[in-house]
């Protein structure tokens, strides 16, 4: 197809296409002529791929090169590419490395190595939840004392119904896909349904 | 105590103090001169809170300011407290209410009536839950339509968790406060612990 029947079928404007284009995330068409190239179904897929990022999971056009890099090498597993797009949707936590920190750090470290997890102590995801105990202690927050391993042990269970889905997706470019709208809109389900829990369980004790 | 030692012990800016004062997001010292107030550990608390609640909760002022509204209120219960909390961190999604709205409303409704939920169809948090069954739709991501349960299951267990420590604590205020920051706070938790377990997972399946 030419350009603006691809633009028509993905929703994305010509100028975008050509600036995906010379932004080097998506792979060029087949030159017909000297003056006109011809798209197909794989670059349908990647330009809705492309937007998911964006719109989405909220990525910045860098951040989204370095995961389709991540995507695009060969040999690349499930588990480096999914951890590549993990890091670049979370954010950066800036709270100073103090002895709370430390201790906090040596908290998760226990939880992790209680539960027999296989994790990144330098990924952001352990710096967040290091950030957020440090946040807690300092507001006298103690409920993370207690409770870490429910929450682990329910993040547990979600991160597994995550994965079988994603095992049963063929193709890296759909499982990348998957990965990215599946970590980034499952932020949000996660939260709200939490926030519907806690309506319902503070409802029922109340009338308990 | 001056605003320079508020300043020097909070770690936030007189200039970040001085727009929480004019914002009304920070109460007014006493004044000790027509020029010069003067401040308290209620003053180093409420800054405390404000800076997590930004820092670590990503809120906006005016969320934090409806938030703080709500739990310094006179004879609010824990339950409506939390439900301001929590549509005031919500954010409005923004979709059309067309007939996969309509669909997503009623998996939804159905989830809550399996699990005998008590919960407002009009919160933030169940129009959440909709929009985003609605994105994952569009993007053919199937996922939560066979891992719902598995989600609303986790995140009962951590309501559970979270009301059993609110439960816990004297004093209206204290558990006002605890409110807030473990709507805010744990929302980041969460979300990080997903992301350690997704991290978790795929290293274990790559090796299994």
């Amino acid at each position: 197809m030419r350009v603006k029947e691809l633009s028509t079928r993905s929703g994305v404007s010509v100028p975008t296409i050509k600036y995906y284009l010379r932004e080097g995330l998506l792979h060029p068409g087949e030159l017909s002529s000297p003056n006109q190239a011809s798209y197909d179904e794989t670059h349908l897929r990647r330009l809705r791929l492309i937007r998911a990022l964006v719109d989405v999971g909220g990525m910045t056009i860098t951040a989204v090169r370095q995961v389709l890099t991540a995507a695009d090498a060969p040999d690349e597993t499930v588990s480096r590419v999914l951890y590549a797009a993990q890091q670049s949707i979370s954010s950066e936590p800036a709270l100073p490395q103090d002895d709370e920190w430390a201790k906090a750090d040596h908290m998760l470290a226990e939880l992790v190595e209680r539960r027999g997890w296989q994790v990144k102590r330098e990924s952001r995801a352990w710096q967040t939840v290091v950030a957020v105990l440090v946040s807690a202690w300092q507001l006298d927050h103690g409920v993370w004392t207690g409770t870490l391993d429910a929450y682990a042990d329910a993040c547990e269970r979600i991160a597994t119904a995550d994965l079988d889905y994603i095992a049963g997706i063929t193709g890296m470019d759909a499982m990348l896909e998957a990965v990215v709208v599946g970590t980034a809109l499952g932020d949000t389900l996660v939260t709200a349904l939490r926030r519907l829990a806690h309506q319902s369980e503070s409802t029922r004790r109340l009338h308990a």
